[in-house]
């Protein structure tokens, strides 16, 4: 087991910990690229799952039990705050978490969904994912309840996931592919859609290509940053020195195709560790 | 832990044990498909790592670990030979799997590159696969081990076992990722090309049609079929008794997805049974 680590010496408050991440893999470094951006004066503990991954095509009980794991190495950091930033563990498995960890938590659905309903005019909001994320409706489901005047649609996209770590950003094939997932948006004039995968962020172009310049794209990425921060406030923990912060990358296989396909998520160099 | 199985009444020798295949997912179900054929008499156990699909991308200390655990999982059913349909697995943990368990072992990586070697005319080898088992060199290995006169290259095709997975096998967009993929090989003049993953077979049509009907495609489960024959007869333990066979199929998650795509793999109904 790992030690509790302090990264810097500061004040040992909760100010003075660090934030914890962590994905399946490598998507959610379009998460930690937002928290680095909007909260530049925290430290950061990202952990990606890279020998499981990927959680799209597995079961909750599955998904629930790799996320308590991710969660409790996350622990072992003394982290103030975990943002779960996998889709389909939010979707399985975010209730669970809540139940059995006692540090706050923060996952990508409900932030999404909140702006979704906030900035759609038709109330019409179409949904993106993996086929774990779409097939248990998690967004389809926290959307209405907070608002059941919403009509929403959603469609499963296997291929974006490959095309991104393919690096196939702009190609004519990408833009054909997501002719053929999207056009049933279109169809049903959807106003609002919301990218439930931290990969799509890098099909952005692509995709609002496509989908036209009225329609809206939520990117959890950025809106889960915002309510990270709002938490840190309300649990007065955010971190107010203003250093250069430390972020630490750790995976559960071999680093090297993290750290190479990762650094075009991040546009940072990774300097990564494997877990034991 | 699961006690030894006697699948069906029969006189309690090798014969009458059965055949075990492991793949990190349901490719091996094309393989499993060649057994069937192949091998008509044969009880088989499939079991497919499904929680920790895919191996692609994951490093041999990982693979190495998850193949030692499937190769136990199977001998806990008595299998009087196992084959290891994961290419992933045998690019990267054959040796290590041969030298731990003590039943005969087939992998797919050489039955492929022996018949590649036997019908290339021009001895220019093309090899296609998932990212780990083309950067191993495992197929590369073994061909210059055999004859240090064949050009081999080699080229990773991510996107097809995701295409494979989407039912896309036959769509406008497939052809035009395979002709990205394949071209290099028609520029390098290869007369001889390997598919060196499970789920290909299911886009033959499409890569022939890409390559041309003088580049003959190697597909490794007809060939992996064969040698379980030969090694079985070598060893006398081939099922001589016409009853209908026993197949049964084990998976680390859930079932759903592995029987609705896997059906499709295999071409007729499967009955799968989760591993505890």
């Amino acid at each position: 087991m790992k030690k509790q680590m302090v990264l810097r010496t500061k004040k040992n408050d909760m100010s003075s910990q660090p934030i914890g991440i962590f994905d399946s893999g490598l998507g959610g470094l379009t998460v930690a690229k937002e928290i680095f951006r909007q909260l530049p004066y925290e430290d950061v503990i990202y952990y990606g799952d890279t020998a499981r991954v990927p959680y799209g095509n597995k079961s909750k009980k599955t998904i629930t039990k790799f996320s308590l794991e991710n969660a409790d190495f996350l622990k072992e950091y003394n982290v103030k705050l975990i943002i779960v930033a996998c889709n389909t563990a939010c979707s399985l498995s975010l209730q669970a978490l809540k139940k059995k960890i006692d540090i706050p938590i923060v996952g990508v659905i409900e932030p999404a969904v909140k702006r979704a309903i906030q900035i759609s005019k038709n109330g019409k909001i179409g949904i993106i994912g993996t086929n774990s994320t779409i097939n248990s409706k998690a967004y389809d489901k926290k959307i209405k309840k907070i608002d059941k005047a919403m009509q929403v649609s959603s469609k499963t996209c296997p291929l974006f996931v490959p095309l991104v770590e393919e690096g196939w950003l702009n190609k004519d094939i990408t833009y054909k592919i997501a002719k053929t997932y999207l056009d049933c948006f279109k169809r049903r004039n959807v106003d609002t859609l919301i990218l439930a995968c931290t990969h799509y962020p890098l099909l952005i172009k692509v995709i609002s290509t496509i989908m036209g310049s009225k329609v809206k794209l939520v990117d959890s990425a950025s809106e889960v940053a915002k309510v990270a921060k709002t938490t840190l406030k309300r649990i007065d923990s955010l971190s107010e020195e203003k250093e250069k912060p430390s972020y630490q990358f750790y995976v559960s296989d071999e680093p090297a195709y993290f750290t190479k396909v990762g650094e075009k998520f991040l546009g940072r160099k990774i300097n990564c560790a494997r877990k034991v």
